[in-house]
């Protein structure tokens, strides 16, 4: 994964451990376009049309924070062969605004080898996507698939 | 909401009703399109790099479909004053496709009206997304905020 200087496998991680990602900068133009495709209500919409509903503002949509999430999760946690879940436990105890920069905390929380497939494992983890001001707007509490490292041939 | 013959508030929803969504029509520039700004891997970007991977070709974005999914919310769960989730438990069954078409299934599993404010309650539901095929490719347990009607003013 270009911009890494190592990727990791299953035997790599260890419980415990933390990966920190790059920061991303939301600004309005993205939440907007965000919510036009794919959560097109009035409080991602339009400042207005948002003051009149229960978040009192234009917030970013959770599944935006989620996506934003995944993109810093690409770029800091650098698992060989990708970043794939099967999913996990969501949730986001404040809306995510237009303005905050936002990054994610991702701390390892369980290794779990395949009794059926000696290949790979799944891993758990808890990641925190935090503001610059340190407030977390979303909890993931993903599975994840992680490979071994590919056995050496030797002769 | 536009396109409703009703919204629901509270009162209006019980343990058992189920929601159907219209479709949505996926296709592979779509998936390349959200993986390219917010999952890009090569399994979500380029059919030949994908043959490589873990997927064996190219898949959506677990997170394409969950937005694509919170717009079929939008357009068929029409509940007073906007779908509003605080988080849930998401899972892909298996990944979603270009040119897999999308509808979501949505049942009212639970409703729990607020101790501290009267004027709302949460709701608990089973979203599935699924194929024209009938394959489930994420499974959704939302919580939702949902108002009650606001009392007529009488004098």
């Amino acid at each position: 994964m270009p911009g890494h200087e190592r990727t990791y496998y299953l035997e790599d991680l260890a419980v415990g451990m933390v990966f920190k990602s790059p920061e991303h900068v939301l600004d309005q133009a993205q939440v907007i376009a965000f919510a036009s495709a794919f959560d097109p209500q009035p409080f991602h919409l339009d400042e207005a049309a948002a003051k009149d509903t229960f978040f009192g503002e234009i917030v970013a949509s959770g599944w935006h924070t989620a996506a934003i999430t995944m993109r810093l999760l690409v770029e800091g946690v650098p698992i060989a062969g990708g970043v794939i879940g099967s999913g996990g436990e969501i949730t986001w105890p404040r809306p995510t605004r237009p303005n905050d920069r936002l990054h994610v905390i991702c701390e390892v929380t369980q290794i779990i080898p395949s009794k059926t497939r000696p290949e790979r494992g799944m891993v758990r983890a808890h990641c925190e996507t935090r503001t610059h001001q340190g407030d977390v707007v979303q909890l993931f509490i993903p599975k994840l698939l992680v490979h071994r490292r590919p056995m050496a041939i030797t002769s």
